[in-house]
């Protein structure tokens, strides 16, 4: 089905496992483990190829992706990553109280400059798939088209996040090249603001989004699946998470933090039919624990005849690569999409792939029942139904 | 759609609990909680009666279930269990090496008249569903018809358990009176023995089976298929369960963990696609832990870009009510598929109820999937597809 | 060696427990499991009055010990606590932010002529230990007497808590009568805070405190000394916490959570020798955990040749009958002191069973040693030494 | 205080790992983490010199300590490991149902020339230290030395083991050469065994065992130190351990574990000071999990009041670096106890290093406290005593 080209919003831990992994996969290197749909696609890992990529970081803008992927990884780096160089791309205090200097092409020009002159240069790069995969931000989602627009017009910083700008510029992109995608991997609401939705729907973007759905949320949605199959009455639920990354340094700051306020945190209560007393939020930040965090679940449930049994859940995950790998299969879906003319937002893979699935109030499902859906939609057969 | 009546074979922990759990429901006691199909079935759970109940333990038999349940359960037992008194069934060495004094009907008479004695006795209580729950045997599977009903005709005590003596006798019993079900809730290959299912398409006799599916192992079927579905590689799984039942002080016999060489030990490969190196068994017996065992899972799997993940699940899990909620349904959906004439065995209940689930060569399925599958057999609504 | 008079501070869910225990083991219903000197002391666990008991919850001022046990006590409760009705103590908004209304002696008088009827109080009741359970209080520490003893007197109602009157209260009360015990089990700091220990030594009161070593603390205290004493680096230690008791929901206040700031967070350096990055923090509320506490550890250390391992340790822990064995202990070491005329504070018993052992800048050692040293202490031999 | 001579019998993963650790200590490389009494020692880490090995694997024999290693170790292997040259050993069935073809000297000649062969290589080496690191063996132990003497002459190879003529040529090998050390990390008794230690006192041997404290044991000990210095009740402990490297892959020889039977599994009411339902055992060998075993522990105990606690310990610990830590002081050790002329055994040294203290009947006792009696033993001040 021929190539499809990837332009990279946020050039950190996430996008450079993801550019090293399909390269070592082209080369024959590592297996495809971690990509949920490997090679049964149509558009397969080889044809992904990325042809551009943006920061906000000032000692990565102007490098390639090869050097700036050292920072992440300790093995050999492809070669065919020097042939991509970071550009500027837009803060809008994304970076604020990390211990990162930021440049955004918002210091120099306004912000409807800045949205022009990102459209120019994907026009000249030519990306089928934008993925955002910034540091998560503080943000108030729009609701509808005009506020966005106008908050654009009116150079409006403080309204505005960099994801938010990155979106209405993709939908611009669009519009002029007659289809693209926009991956949004962080909380802020896209998929799920029918601001972007409706603006999507207009400039024949496909939008899949919000928070790419790694670690132990879907892990939580499908062990609450299990018991709520077996009626099992879930009395409390504790989740922590701790980690060293800069994912979780970002969530220390508490501003960020409730942003989590406007995600649905309806996990719980989609799968088990009613709400209980839980605990779900990252925890801290410990920084030697690096990429590879710790996750700690406790769960108590009634069983037959008022037994009461309890689950410990445990585990140490690479937060990075399991998102790098979520990563490959959006790509290659954002084309088909784009193919399909599915423009707005696809539920149906947005179930599988998203914590915080779009549009606004469409509810979490088991993973194991969106994974079938999601093959349905991808014109896969379905592997157990 | 009127009553269900039952039948059980095994008035130990599981089914002591079941008639407890049943009748407090009844009263209005309890919730229905660890019923997976709760009261959504036409067959309401106010709509099981229990008229009667087998046993070889010298010390149950002409007692009622109300005295015998007290063993097991400290609350209040409800007087209704006084009206069931435990007759004598079959032994074959089913509790040998067991600090119990066994007593059974082939102790005074041949295996023919054994099998003749319980047809007539059940002629007259009239069950719908007979449910085993024996304490698990060393067995050796038939295969074909004809060999088994040369083991009984020779009066064969040596090649015929427990179970297999009870199936057979249900055929009869079914044959007769136009239609019953068999639940078999422990290891002995009966749905997955084609003797007893070609027997029991013959004599309208619907069988359920093999191995009631609590604890830890549909939870492995479970996180296994979530892993599969993001296409990480699996390493190793190790899972250890420890308990203080009879259950378990059985399995420290070494001739009836043999009869676990029998069963398929295929969930690893059934849902992975492949097999991995895995130590999944009962491990031990503790006495104080009771009837409420304690699970330790470890697996291993690699994630995109070859990065490795661990898993670490404990729990401590009642391991009666956990079955005993499932015969709430196994006893309503038996008598369904009675009217339904859905004789031999079924695969899409048993796929969910059981470990190892008939006919013949069936794989195991992720639960999640064989839940919705269940519920479309049983005429209800699909939860999420 | 007689009977020792022991006077509560706080009649919450430990001291209920305490007072429960305590007769329970009287009449020999219970063994003494949970008092580490069980009956090794020459005074005994049926040696134990209480005498007297003060809150400031306006649904408990006036009952007695009997009627308010009722809340944390399924059980039968024993007649002899109907001898003790509940006064009226001290708040000093200790209770701020808490679903329950308070009431205190200083809303109708200045706080010194509180103290004074305090003082008449206890020289009627005639206690020898006074332990203080009151709630986690927002606290400043003193470090020297005057200022202190010029709070009171300018009746500076936003300098004090509740914790600091009584215990000058106790001071007051112990010079009257000649020798006297304060037990201080929570945060705030007394033993550690130099003012108190001198105004102790002048006026003939023992202070054991800070702070009762229970739950995770002491527990990871041991296993960090196990890894010292093996040469283990700890490169990071994860410590979560999450209950469903008034002391959780407390700390969910953020004023009282910086009250840990003033506290000694010195565990992990004092035991391994340096320090490392950790996060050890109560972490949430979660109201079906009850008083069973869900806890969870993770550590991960470099072992010979560079090898780095893990340790997980999850519990779930009783956390008011833990603290409740351990007043069992100090009323009764409280009475030895004072007979010993160890006036001040006595390390070798707050090593053992305090969170931060007084006096200042004491550091913690492992709970292995401190044990022997408090059993030379208290005349009794070593155990394994 | 000079140079201690090593030699080895058994160059596996624990022998090849304490060879490259100590030369890379030497040459700066790394921290001496995993080493309990790091450089405290009059006699440096620096200061040991690997003067022989032995094996009986065909395809060792020969070989440098270089190029075995390799088969342990990914990283850059100590070019100085080249100087030792690998020689043929005994091995008397010790490799029995392990995929290796075994040789030793007793093919070639009887037991008694064997141990003649071996004292006159010894002589020209000249060990001051024997360290004993075969695989887990099956065994008798003999009790008397009359019986052990009579064995070797008689060439008696079904009665002996490999770790029992090697301790018996070390005696022979003392007492020509006035003092040497035999440190036994496997379970043959030998410290524990009155026949050796009688021998080892006459000729001038020291001997350290039996079965060295590594893993999950020493925690256990700690821990249940821990529950009862609270005096908290104990009702059960379950304890797995599951690995991929050879030692787990001998376990699973019923012969081997045979020999369980000869060890004290008095932990438990050593610590406790009462036995309790137990189920402490190697559990099973999984290939992937490698050298880092997985280990679960359970315990339920009661607290005051009779409220019962629960503590879950799951660990991943790389199993060779832990033992070859403590060889590292083991040797160290064996010159200073030599030089005090301190013949037979030494329970301080044993206590805190073993699993099996010897001599015969020496009680378990918590490792925080063993650690002060050794370090007193070792002419070291006490870290917190």
């Amino acid at each position: 089905m021929g190539v499809v080209r990837a332009l990279i919003l946020g050039q950190g831990f996430v996008a450079s496992i993801f550019a090293i992994g399909v390269e070592r996969i082209k080369r024959g290197e590592i297996d495809c483990y971690g990509v949920p749909l490997a090679n049964e696609l149509p558009i397969k890992i080889e044809d992904i190829e990325i042809v551009g990529s943006y920061d906000v970081d000032k000692s990565k803008i102007g490098k390639t992706i090869y050097e700036v992927a050292k920072n992440y990884w300790d093995g050999e780096i492809p070669e065919t990553l020097k042939n991509v160089t970071i550009r500027k791309g837009i803060h809008l205090r994304s970076l604020r109280n990390l211990p990162i200097e930021a440049e955004g092409l918002e210091d120099e020009m306004s912000l409807k400059e800045a949205v022009e002159k990102l459209v120019e240069e994907w026009k000249e790069l030519k990306p089928d798939v934008i993925v955002n995969t910034c540091t998560t931000e503080a943000f108030v989602p729009f609701g509808n088209k005009e506020e966005l627009i106008k908050a654009i017009e009116e150079n409006n910083k403080d309204r505005l996040t960099a994801t938010q700008v990155y979106a209405y510029a993709a939908a611009l992109y669009a519009k002029e090249v007659g289809g693209a995608a926009f991956v949004n991997t962080i909380p802020t609401l896209i998929a799920n603001d029918p601001a972007f939705v409706e603006l999507a729907k207009e400039c024949d973007l496909v939008i899949f989004g919000d928070d790419g759905a790694t670690g132990a949320t879907p892990l939580t949605a499908d062990v609450l699946a299990h018991l709520a199959q077996r009626n099992r009455y879930v009395k409390d639920i504790a989740q922590f998470n701790i980690g060293g990354n800069n994912d979780f340094l970002a969530l220390t700051d508490k501003e960020r933090n409730k942003s989590k306020e406007y995600t649905k945190s309806s996990i719980v209560k989609d799968i088990l039919g009613y709400d209980t007393p839980h605990y779900i939020k990252p925890t801290g930040y410990l920084e030697p624990l690096g990429d590879k965090k710790f996750i700690s679940m406790h769960m108590e449930y009634i069983s037959f005849n008022g037994a009461v049994d309890e689950l410990i859940i445990n585990g140490r995950i690479n937060d990075s690569p399991a998102l790098a790998g979520l990563l490959v299969d959006l790509v290659r879906l954002g084309k088909i999409a784009i193919d399909k003319k599915e423009f707005g937002t696809v539920y149906p893979v947005n179930a599988f792939y998203m914590k915080n699935p779009g549009p606004k109030d469409m509810p979490n499902i088991p993973r194991t029942i969106a994974y079938e859906k999601l093959r349905m939609w991808a014109g896969l057969k379905p592997r157990w139904l």
